[in-house]
């Protein structure tokens, strides 16, 4: 069923040049997805809800009663990405309902599969739209102002796809439902390949942030404006981004520069504006928080703050009891953020397993699972919501 | 007639929040001013023919037994570009004809008003496409084969436009039609400011080119993947930014990165591409050439030349003549190409008029010239015109 599954979903939004692909939230690439995930819950009975914030659940017996045990991911992509981040964890979350009603198992709670909205955040600037909304971290105002490259906002994508926008905002009905919630996802790093395990366990997602610099020059002509009367916004965020680097080695974070808004961006044109988001994340929040002020500071940039995660450190009990069932999978911290982790920080028991990636690449084409990795996911997956529906 | 044709064509392509132009050749605003041309022609009864590459021609009697005295510019613009770099000297170009007919001149030589196509270069990367077709600078499969930023080729794209892409290449019979060329057009630095003169002559055009630098590294995961195993090329972009404005300060020239395209561009993963071009100019060809090479060397990036025009040293006769005419107006260098400096190192006498811009800014919104100063430009054209159509 996991072969079938992936198989029917592959080829949805893909580049045929690059191989990368292109999921935006509310594309029609996204829609054909979250069609999928429709038909994926009618062909098994589930009951199909999509909450107020577009986030979808298929539901195997009635949350309403007791809160259930869910598993999921999202279907959207980074622009460009790699084909298992996302939906490697929706496809294993059927094919695991699938091994769970093949073993004849009768679960004693709910059993919900989940598909999130807009994970990578990489439409709209930010991340985990879906989770933040519902969890009521992003606020709805915020959020319906978002605008994407074309200016329009996220207000505007809601309608003309069919949705109410003055409907966004923190969903106590839908979080109610989560008793527990469980997401499977490739790893993004190589921490599996230098274990040996095909399976293994989040410990903790690192504090991270997403943060804007806007650097404001005057827009002139290339050919006609003396160096000095210039004001050139592409040296200092040339500046900034060697300072990034510099400063993340020395404190022993992440610091990267991997989107950049010239305008007008003409190649006969000084610019007037360079918008750069830097990504910031490390093991301790103080020293994330200091690298973020130093560039601040040094830029001259308009510096704002997208997006912010404290440090998740996830449910001790949960991943120890996943821990056993899965025969000793190594625990692991990553750098990755995840609707788990908003749904963990907002006080809802949450766990990650991860499945092998031979190359560590991850938000890339290259980013790659075996497949016999990914059924020991599904596998692994099956196992711990057995253990967790049984009473 | 300057004053009406000016408020006709003032809100085509015009960006609202900006106050910018988007006028790409062969966009729908393209065709709306080309068709505004089409009228102006018919207007005055004059003959209007398109080339084989595109470029437009108002005649006022028939070039093809004695070449024309030919005067214009271009339409389109640079991407969030000012209202005057180009159309200033077509409106000017037709208000000049009126002018010439009002005093009751009857030119002794045929009279044209040329519009040229993509002068700038901003949908397809290479300016002066209409000219360098015509005269052969840019051959024909090169041409077709040039993309756009949807990955578009001009010959995909003028063949939706309904012209025939085989039909591009030089054209020796449009050529012969040209006896002398005129492009008025708005100052793009300060020179006329500082001389306190409303219209100025050119006496040179530096000698320019664009470079494209194609920086590779390895996309992945910006919260996952250790420093130490980044590839991330937004780093060698940036030293290059910086180290193109030191050689630039070093040997007296202008360097600029004025584009940048970032692959994936997510804020939340190491790049994969970074391409940025470069524009380079000076007084000398001997160091804009060497100060290419070093930032080539020095870069790490695949570098290719987009575009290369040697200096243009205008007919000195020609000049002459003009400045007589216009009494003494000012003779200026400049940095900026322009489709006469195409022509003119094609071999046909060309010469420009320069009119006052009280900024100096150009390829901006702020570009500006006072009406008062079109419209002295304009009498200037119509006396540079008469005398040139005396015999």
């Amino acid at each position: 069923m996991f072969d079938e599954m992936w198989g029917a979903i592959e080829h949805l939004g893909r580049d045929g040049r690059t191989g990368g692909y292109l999921r935006d939230a509310w594309s029609p690439a996204d829609r054909e997805l979250r069609e999928w995930f429709r038909q994926e819950a009618e062909r098994r009975g589930l009951d199909l809800r999509e909450d107020r914030n577009g986030n979808l659940w298929a539901w195997w017996g009635d949350p309403s009663g007791r809160p259930g045990v869910v598993t999921g991911s999202h279907l959207d992509s980074v622009r460009q990405g790699g084909a298992f981040d996302g939906p490697l964890g929706v496809v294993s979350a059927f094919a695991a309902l699938d091994a769970l009603r093949a073993r004849g198992a009768e679960p004693a709670r709910p059993l919900g599969v989940a598909c999130f909205t807009d994970e990578e955040g990489a439409r709209f600037g930010v991340p985990c739209v879906g989770s933040r909304l519902l969890t009521g971290v992003l606020g709805p105002d915020r959020a319906r102002g978002l605008t994407d490259d074309e200016g329009d906002s996220l207000a505007e994508v809601l309608r003309r796809a069919g949705r109410d926008p003055g409907a966004l905002g923190r969903d106590d009905e839908t979080l109610r439902h989560i008793g527990v919630f469980l997401e499977l996802h490739v790893e993004q790093g190589r921490g599996l390949v230098d274990a040996g395990a095909p399976v293994g366990v989040a410990s903790a997602i690192w504090p991270h942030g997403r943060w804007r610099f806007d650097f404001r020059g005057q827009a002139n002509h290339a050919g006609t404006t003396r160096l000095d009367d210039r004001d050139d916004p592409m040296l200092p965020f040339a500046r900034t981004v060697l300072r990034a680097r510099e400063a993340a080695e020395r404190a022993g974070v992440l610091a990267t520069f991997g989107k950049v808004r010239v305008s007008p961006n003409n190649a006969n044109a000084v610019p007037g504006l360079v918008s750069a988001w830097l990504d910031a994340r490390g093991g301790r929040e103080d020293a994330v928080r200091a690298l973020v002020a130093e560039l601040a500071d040094s830029s001259g940039a308009e510096v704002s703050a997208e997006s912010w995660t404290p440090v998740v450190d996830f449910d001790a009990d949960l991943r120890d009891r996943l821990a056993a069932v899965l025969g000793g999978a190594p625990a692991l911290p990553t750098g990755a953020g995840h609707d788990a982790g908003i749904l963990a920080a907002a006080g809802v028991p949450s766990a990650m397993v991860f499945v092998r990636n031979p190359t560590g690449i991850s938000h890339s084409p290259d980013e790659h699972a075996e497949t016999s990795d990914c059924h020991a996911g599904v596998a692994a997956l099956a196992d711990a919501l057995e253990d967790l529906c049984r009473s």
